[in-house]
């Protein structure tokens, strides 16, 4: 009974070469986590749908994976019920149980589940996928890994500078440059005050939103078909377009919001994360932009989001204080910040600008040739002993044609190969070939092991 | 609306130091199956039922999670299908998709999907979750991880013996001490034949498999309840009882099993994998086991189990050659043999005999107490430093009183506190307490670095 393989849509097998990449990309990150101090949990791929529903908007529910229950799912689901065939109301009777949609609910889930063990500041990191029933299409995907960083239980703007100096470590780390854009949405509720909207301050901000993507213009007339005012509108427009370098701007925002408590407050957090980042030094540029304001109502202080400088591809890595994470889950006044890096987006941009090293995309380093049973004998204790010296190291199983097991090794782009025939093992020797040159020497076992190594640490 | 979170029943969060711990056993695990060219793949977590079903016995097919069809999931059923009532034809209708149930049919889906980009033999791992619907209960988990790697498309028997090199590798790694027990179906097969019982050879072997668990006697019972014939079972009682060295079992059954070819067959192989495990010199013993069957009808050459000496558990490893793992799917004649660490078994082991290093479970290694804005302007610096020489060094975010930045440390168990205040700003130095033994020095920054980077390599 031959079936065609194949995998649900939206999801993806990920090969030999693609894990080696992507490896490397969760290694870097972890790696610098860890260096800042943040250590790493792990939650279920299932929650109860309690957990998640009612988290995400109403488009969010629909986009949930639900698990059908087990057993005799049915028995308390009544004839009406059924027929009734309303899906959303049965998806409830049929699953009470759902996959993560995100980090951050499940996050919020396991401080207020945990919060008797939790030592706070609580700086956790978690790298996992997450899934959701989106309409798959190019470049988004129903199942994505997230890598997701927060500090929970501080409000020290110190946490702030420590998640843009480990944005700023990553990408440096990865060979991209990018710019590393910051607001505050207390900047943005302070321009609402001063121009009189206060209490319109999520329009206009998702409207501030796509400043970039559509431009000042027609940013201006969805504010005016919000019902923003004209002389409203007038205030705000030398605020969208404003240049400068971010101690100007600044400045000149210092000017406009003397009226607003609040748009002073961010405007001073602003400052004091620009210069503290100053004073420790990035290797990539920090620019306050005023239109950035990332759509998402739930940030309360600073926002961050990057972009790679050399390619056009949208934001790499976003983030932003927010304040009350746990009140969903009945535990108020845990404030955090955070930051997301968006490894599938990453992934492209490190391909497209060819800056995987080529070690970390290596996987066997040394593959001896089997040309029968002696051989193979003969060869078993040096292939150990590579091994016990980190090499990366293969025998082929099989004495099989010369050609067959060169053309492996060149497929698994391996790049040495050590070989011993009748006349290396008089010798009680190997020849190793190198296989980006074509060179071959002949050598003790020990002298191989120590050419293979020493060409791995270049 | 207040919620009390929760988890799904048989479902897990890790904390930071159960991930250190799990971090720990995978990167060993990974580690040592890179060093023999295993090259990492992933699957996705759901696959289609297609793929799923089928394949783990009715029982098996209850256990599988699946996954509510998004959208109106409802359109294609009938009244009447509904009403019927039948969960498991209905479940057909209202679930496509299912979450995997272990990493082979995943793997031998992916083997047959990518067969054309496939470089044959294919040594591959993978170490990803799994979901079972099992009854919750202790140590049985409906989400846990497995670490498989599987040699195809090769029938040397080096493959075998470079899986028990891993084996022999990883627990050497880990300080655990293991008896590795190896068998061989086609023995199994020859001691059916022996007894004319060839085509109860699934009958036998699954009740030889509970030899250890029921004694000798019990197994005999349950094959004359089989209606095994007493004169069968007499010549079974010896085999069953073989004692003594790797080398007289040989001899013995050499003896006995002159009548059936594929017994010899069998009996050949595992003379060559001793010999050569032998000439490769083993850390742990292995030993030849008669009456292991691991219960599993799909092996049909060598049998691989693992038990730790020094505390009771259960197989902590297991493993085996099979034929045909692709069969299902439409390719055929693709033999393979694999291992399957059980990462949660080794866990508690590890934590029974308390065996982790401490350095693999220790996160931050150097914490920077905050004494106000002046001091941290004045440590950020050596923070930056310490960072990048690679410890992984925190600064307490706020100036919190003194007592709980240092219960913070404590918390954390991270083994050094740097302070620095008026006196060692005055004098460029910092001064730096280790938590263990309570000893404090004053040092320059970099002292200070080299101090901490010192103890980490100990």
């Amino acid at each position: 009974m031959a079936q065609k393989p194949s995998i649900p849509k939206g999801t993806r097998d990920f090969g030999p070469v693609e894990m080696a990449k992507r490896n490397y990309i969760f290694n870097t990150i972890r790696e610098v986590y860890a260096r800042y101090g943040f250590q790493q949990i792990e939650t279920p791929a299932m929650e109860t749908l309690q957990t998640l529903m009612g988290k995400y908007g109403e488009e969010g529910d629909k986009l949930l994976f639900k698990i059908l229950n087990s057993g005799d799912y049915l028995k308390k689901i009544s004839d009406e019920e059924l027929l009734a065939r309303q899906p959303i109301h049965l998806a409830t009777l049929l699953a009470e149980k759902g996959l993560r949609y995100d980090l951050t609910v499940p996050f919020a889930r396991y401080v207020v589940q945990h919060r008797e063990e939790l030592q706070l500041p609580f700086k956790r990191y978690q790298i996992q996928p997450v899934w959701r029933a989106d309409r798959p299409q190019k470049g988004r995907y129903r199942e994505f890994y997230q890598c997701d960083a927060d500090v929970v239980g501080s409000d020290s703007l110190l946490n702030e500078v420590e998640l843009i100096q480990i944005i700023d470590t990553v990408f440096t780390k990865f060979g991209i440059r990018v710019q590393i854009k910051i607001n505050n949405r207390k900047i943005l509720t302070g321009i609402a005050e001063l121009i009189n909207e206060a209490e319109r301050i999520t329009d206009i901000t998702v409207a501030i939103d796509k400043i970039e993507k559509i431009g000042v213009e027609k940013v201006i007339e969805e504010l005016q078909a919000l019902g923003i005012s004209d002389s409203a509108i007038n205030k705000l427009r030398p605020i969208l377009m404003l240049t400068g370098s971010n101690e100007e701007k600044l400045e000149t925002m210092e000017g406009l919001l003397q009226v607003s408590e609040i748009g002073k407050k961010g405007l001073d957090e602003t400052r004091f994360i620009l210069n503290t980042l100053k004073a420790v030094g990035l290797k990539n540029e920090v620019q306050l932009d005023l239109s950035l304001a990332r759509g998402l109502n739930y940030y309360t202080g600073a926002i961050f989001e990057v972009k790679a400088l050399d390619t056009p591809m949208g934001s790499i890595t976003g983030g932003g204080r927010y304040d009350n994470l746990t009140g969903i889950f009945g535990m108020s006044g845990l404030s955090g910040v955070g930051i997301s890096f968006g490894a599938d987006r990453i992934y492209d941009v490190l391909n497209t600008l060819d800056l995987y090293p080529k070690e970390a995309i290596t996987t066997t380093q040394l593959l001896f040739i089997n040309f029968g049973e002696a051989e193979t004998a003969y060869s078993l204790p040096c292939v150990a002993k590579a091994r016990e010296a980190g090499i990366r190291t293969e025998i082929y199983p099989d004495s099989a044609k010369m050609k067959k097991q060169m053309s492996y090794a060149n497929a698994k782009e391996i790049p040495f190969v050590a070989l011993a025939g009748e006349e290396e093992m008089a010798a009680n020797k190997f020849t190793l070939k190198n296989m980006q040159t074509g060179e071959q020497v002949t050598l003790t076992s020990e002298a191989l092991i120590q050419t293979v190594a020493m060409h791995q640490q270049h």
